[in-house]
């Protein structure tokens, strides 16, 4: 019998109960992942609290999408992957390439797909992706679904160029992803926080100028300044109604937004007018096929990048523990829970 | 003496004046182009009010940017242009090509420069487009502002693929210019308006489903069902904050929005979390380059496409009767001048 | 037991019997598709003939990767796919979408997987695409391979946009395919063939400019003539040896050719300095993703487009004959079999 | 009176001559640049032989393209540049943006139009480029054929992803300046040469990877095998003929090679059969626009990269030693003038 924690009758966090479950065996076209770590995204909170409706499948149901592991056991007709390596599922069994369709969240996992908290997860070896070697397991599960949002944003669909400047919003797992791959993309990157030493972290991390948007709530200007009055080449937003208006005001004429997250609001007013004479592009961003994810860890790999992870470590049993960390301002880069 | 419309001490509409100016001499690289016909943007009227503060220049100011004539006289240096060619002016002087920069707007014709509205307009020769020669000189004065604009958004951002499903919004000029190239694309197209006698009109110009929206306010639901509740592929959005929940609804995941027009309100609300969770991309478009001009006009003379004019012809002096019929559902496509 | 046409003990076309074989059974996931109609590409001569090396599999071998049927039986955990649809199956089963990786040709119908020439054919559903219902079986049979190979090269490759022009090459079912997807983008085409009947027939289709390279060998200069000496946006090059400088000669500055046969020789000598000073893209085609497919059909269900189909119809038996009948010069568009 | 070196009565390198001409006045829009440093290309070799035909215009002329120094005079109506700014002038004044189109190559310096090598070259002022001013002005000369070219292929046509890998050959200004923007973008870098002590010396520059094709001829081989059998993202083919069948052998499926050179011939055979089953893509470059050498010295600028120089260095009029220096083998780096 394997740890899991799962969803039981009905969503809702008191649902949850940490059990055991019969261990799982590789069907054919299958891999079984010894799961080592989990890690933890605004998405499962509202998962297991039923807000996804339909797309969120029905309890019972095995939360999160990102955990890392080692292949545990291979069924028959697997090519490709073996016993031992080390490894992360991707985010959804449904999208193997590219932008998402219509079904590429239905084969999400943590909801409506069975997900990784447990001690072994079946799935499907084209679902697989081989984690860099010298990463922690800690570190690989943050890449799943932070790490790929943050490639698809800003190095497949903003394609960001060395020598651009992005913006980058905040010290959560996406945005310091999104600073660390536009370093890896030769950016030079402007990055706000409402924390002097969360900003000063980040400098370590790679950002080139920093902005302490409580000190300077109209920290678009200052963008605009140190770019001779141009505005930024991108802008990586997260906050949705709390910085639309700064991110429309800190980009150049032709430059790019992408919206990922809605700390501040999923329901932001904006100036149309200058998005239109501008000719601004705002791009929503969510994950990214497997084609992405392999991409990511390449570069992850030959960079020997480290994902930021929360310093505060969790334990698997802890679930409750590791999402109060999560509101903005309570964490610095991934929450992930290790002990099964 | 030539004749001309200036706004004369200042901006305002009552300070327009039909009066006699110098005809103008061709400098090296210019050529002077004889207007025969003007046409006029809801851009045009802002930028008389002074709406456009200093990207609109100061007065005296000659308005429009649109209008089509033939050349009348090539100064020194000119290569490509010759004497009677039948040819529009681009809409910026300082735009050769692609989306805009920063300095694309500082050279277009009616604000901040001298635009259209006058018998003899001096050119630089690499700001001049030659016309599609099936056209009347009304029909070309249509192609520069609305026509350029409606390329960029449909043909060269959006890269409406055969097949594909594209929905547009009114009877205005932009919009039928989008109907009429998303079909040249070979493009399935919706098109919703409020009258059912202008939705005729669109039929006849190409659009293949109907919907009056003053009787299907939620008109996204058909347009999801009629594809199989996926959504279209692209929307030209020109409503704003009276459309653009709506447009949300109706297109589809990994699918984009071409943001165009502020005619229902300027500060939309709408809802982040589909436009994240869906990978949606909002594009602000804005005229385009000499080269899509150049792409646009080849289109338009391969395929023998005429401009929809609204019928309702104004005499050059009456720019006050052209600027009452701009308001939407007043006109179908269009509005022109075109007697000096 | 159902009919086959299988390569039994080694390849080689005396090794192709007409056989029983037990019917298939769908498994979970997959359908069986009674296939109605076959077509046959150069592909499958050269793969009967152990061309392929080790990635054309071993037989015994079900050749061909063309056909066109209904759903006869659906397996446990199918989806979206019903008794009764009339399909095709996507020309492999490991390629879901966008252009090949490493992996797309190993799932490759005809080799190294069983093919299309049976009266029953296993396809997992997510490798079956919903034929356009206006179609014949033997015109759907012509879309798997030549229809998504022109469609990637025009379409989603060359982006071909309203009002370019494109020169296609002779009259093979892919250069026909490409001549109807240029004219549903837009375009304006030129086609060249050896055979004035040949050529008649295209403009049929809708080919705007005729040219017989027998009567004018250099027909990249009657190309650039009727071009302002500028030359095309675009050329689809079957040829390869015998028609590469000639249509390096024909295509514009930072223009593209799409390299799709070798029907004239595979090393081709080319004036690389041209291709260099002038900026222009070679990029060889192969076939294309199962999205490709979907949106391909999609085109063709919209705009009723009927595949051109070589008028001698073979009998399903008589793959000799049909093969006998491909090479250039012999047929006008795809070779199919229907009778079983 | 000012120094310039100028093809007198015909093409030929006898026909060169130091002399003296008339200070040059800036003319309206125009500036004239002190030129402190000029560069030189295999194309301004094969210009002064008479090489390009009626491309390269007719003598008196004033040899290449690149140079830098500072503004020493501004004509009127100049905007945005100030006497004293370090610039160099772009390659041509008649291409703004993006790729060529067919008047690209008409306004370029050194032919055509009179070029750098003068004391005092007037230019329009929206042919002038700020010069990244970390830089000598014998760097900041290398910049506008080869470090523009460079970037095209790289950054701007093949659009390298961090993690992607490129295969760069030999140690010629291009492949240098390539391998350098590689390393900005991310990318993992193998570099081939036929020199040990310059494969060192690439590998200060950043090359990850060597390889001595003396020692290995095949070297595409040990390529695909340090890529897992895949081949690399990219490759930078600058030797044609002499290895183009290599550079295929060593690019992955749906990969592509830039041509840029033909020092090992012009015509080079090669396997097209590959190119089509592979998904390869071809693609000559050729320069850039103004803004792609904007964007470039942005890059430049901000990671205060160091253009790679050949250590001799030569006096302007000692041109014939400074083309002696050109052939491949004979340096590392670009090859520049300095003394007047």
């Amino acid at each position: 019998m394997m740890k899991a924690m799962r969803l039981e009758e009905d969503f809702g966090l008191e649902n949850i109960r940490y059990r055991d479950l019969p261990d799982p065996e590789p069907g054919p076209g299958e891999v079984v992942i010894a799961i080592e770590a989990v890690a933890i995204n605004p998405r499962d909170r509202l998962m297991m609290l039923g807000g996804y409706g339909r797309m969120g499948g029905r309890p019972p149901l095995i939360p999160l999408c990102d955990g890392a592991g080692r292949i545990a056991a291979v069924g028959p007709g697997v090519d490709g992957v073996r016993e031992g390596d080390f490894v992360f599922p991707h985010y959804s069994r449904t999208w193997p390439r590219g932008l998402p369709d219509p079904s590429a969240h239905g084969g999400a996992h943590g909801g409506p797909l069975d997900g990784t908290m447990r001690a072994l997860m079946p799935v499907p070896a084209t679902a697989v992706v081989q984690a860099p070697v010298h990463l922690t397991a800690a570190e690989a599960a943050a890449l799943p679904c932070a790490g790929v949002t943050a490639w698809s944003a800003v190095v497949e669909q903003a394609r960001i160029k060395t020598g651009q400047r992005v913006l980058i919003q905040g010290t959560g797992a996406i945005s310091l992803f999104a600073l660390q791959f536009a370093k890896l993309q030769g950016a030079e990157v402007v990055l706000i926080s409402s924390s002097d030493e969360k900003l000063e972290r980040a400098r370590a991390l790679g950002a080139d100028h920093l902005i302490n948007y409580r000190d300077v709530p109209d920290w678009h200007k200052p963008v605009r300044e140190m770019t001779a009055g141009l505005g930024v080449d991108h802008v990586v937003d997260v906050g949705g109604a709390a910085t639309l208006e700064n991110s429309i005001g800190a980009v150049r004429t032709s430059g790019s937004i992408s919206l990922i997250g809605v700390l501040g609001g999923s329901r932001p007013p904006f100036d149309l007018g200058r998005v239109v004479t501008r000719n601004i592009r705002l791009q929503g961003v969510t994950v990214g096929g497997r084609d992405m994810a392999e991409r990511m860890a390449a570069a992850v790999a030959f960079h020997r990048m480290r994902p930021a992870l929360e310093e505060k470590r969790f334990a698997f049993r802890d679930l409750a523990g590791a999402l109060d960390a999560l509101p903005e301002g309570r964490h610095f880069g991934k929450v992930v829970c290790e002990d099964f």
